[in-house]
């Protein structure tokens, strides 16, 4: 009865061009293969992106919120899930995805793929950075997993659904 | 954009089978009306009642579960949201409703009362704890209301919805 | 080694003179009996009071500040725990607590005497609310006591804390 | 009046004995200087190594425990904040420490830092990772530094202490 939850992390006021425009992509894609697209909620950055994408294929779109009034809310999201527990949020963001996929890279994204190696879920890293790649690969090598863009994502995150 | 969320908060295994009961029916009547259920989630008392009534009606349940691998999980919530903070969650819970419907009482329940009433949300009583009445309108009485039954506690809701 | 923690709870802006004197007449005792007082740690009403008692008396000072940036601190903490989760930190107020008093009475408070109930922790009413003491004591009659003053709610405390 | 608090972030069951070595000599040394150590708390590998040199030289040691019942704290430990909300804890860790060390790497340690990095503190790291290295540098340069051993660390935080 649960629906599959695909969590998509990336930067929010840091987000490149190219971040966003993948992110857009993503957002298609999850909806279009009937999962629920999960992310940080806020209007900015990949969140908003990803969340502009499912929405506009008619996917179901959930935001983690960090505030406690859910002011910085994408006007994307579905399910806004207000938090107030700030930046401790992105824990329950990795444990609430099936797969994670990480769009871009920083600081906050870095600390949800770090917790998506601890808590045992595959995450799909798409990413330039390439010190991100080797790093998250030396400490969680057989979880993290490389993409060369959304849409080969999406046929990593089909793969790894299943196990 | 964003679905209107109910959250209705109740005890576990403490609930009473009128508990129960009533939850089962706040389940169908918030579907019913189109909203988006939320609720502690786990697969006891009132959170499995009002997924369970809401599910056979076709609406859409959110549990925001305690456990961190989300395997305390009711079967009848569509989007589970794996908080691995315990009984932290609660906080989440009231934070993410437009408005509370707090069935039947126990400490769970009524911490998250109090965080209602702290965070200015609106909270429905339907409870046959004269006490908790008592003391909930004696610390926020003009957002404490009280409910004689389901169908009462919906009509309430419609009221402060729209404040 | 782990040193013997007394929780204090109680409003901050809504503290009467009377919760605040209390306050600080609690925080030098449980100074003056070798006790950490941990409180929310705030600036404000009970918060600051307890500290301000304790610190006087040479005590150990530590305040879960709900705040990222711990500016809310009150000046007589030592140990700011600053958590970012705002009012989630209830939670973790009271599991942190070998004992619990509730000084004064608000909507925080009555999360933080519910969680106590919760989790097992015996938890003494310092508090002129007659509707707060029936009510905590119709859901967790065994661990919810009633203190006449700061030297009774002491006395309490040592006869709970081998419990 | 609030002390300083060192975070001393490390793996707990994957640490080596490396990286035991080096948190007891940090430890010990951060107790020397007067500071609060603080770490995740566990009773194991850095967390345990860092809280038993520091007790050895009569400072005083702060672990902010993922457990609900605190089981799960060492032995060392002075003041043990009984999170209850797991690796969501790390985001407080970092936020209460006023500089940060990493000793060894994990994910758990890697979500430590990134975010050190994302709440603007300065984060040093010990650790033959170089990947880490390379990495963490790549998103938050200023604020990452390298020591060479225990001392090196401990003369960089005075360093960074008055910034």
């Amino acid at each position: 009865m649960r629906k599959i939850i695909i969590g998509v992390m990336g930067p929010g006021d840091g987000a490149t061009e190219k971040d966003k425009k993948y992110a857009y992509e993503l957002g298609q894609k999850i909806a279009e293969n009937g999962w629920v697209v999960l992310s940080g909620g806020r209007n900015a950055g990949v969140m908003d992106a990803v969340s502009r994408g499912a929405k506009e294929k008619g996917g179901l779109v959930v935001g983690i919120l960090p505030s406690k009034d859910g002011k910085d809310g994408s006007e994307y999201i579905d399910i806004a899930i207000i938090s107030g527990i700030y930046g401790a949020r992105n824990f329950i963001n990795i444990l609430s995805s099936n797969v994670v996929i990480a769009c871009g890279m920083g600081a906050g994204t870095a600390s949800e793929v770090s917790f998506a190696i601890k808590f045992k879920k595959h995450v799909i890293l798409l990413t330039d950075n390439i010190h991100a790649v080797k790093f998250f690969q030396s400490i969680g090598n057989d979880l993290v997993h490389i993409a060369k863009n959304p849409a080969d994502a999406i046929s990593q995150v089909k793969k790894y659904l299943g196990k």
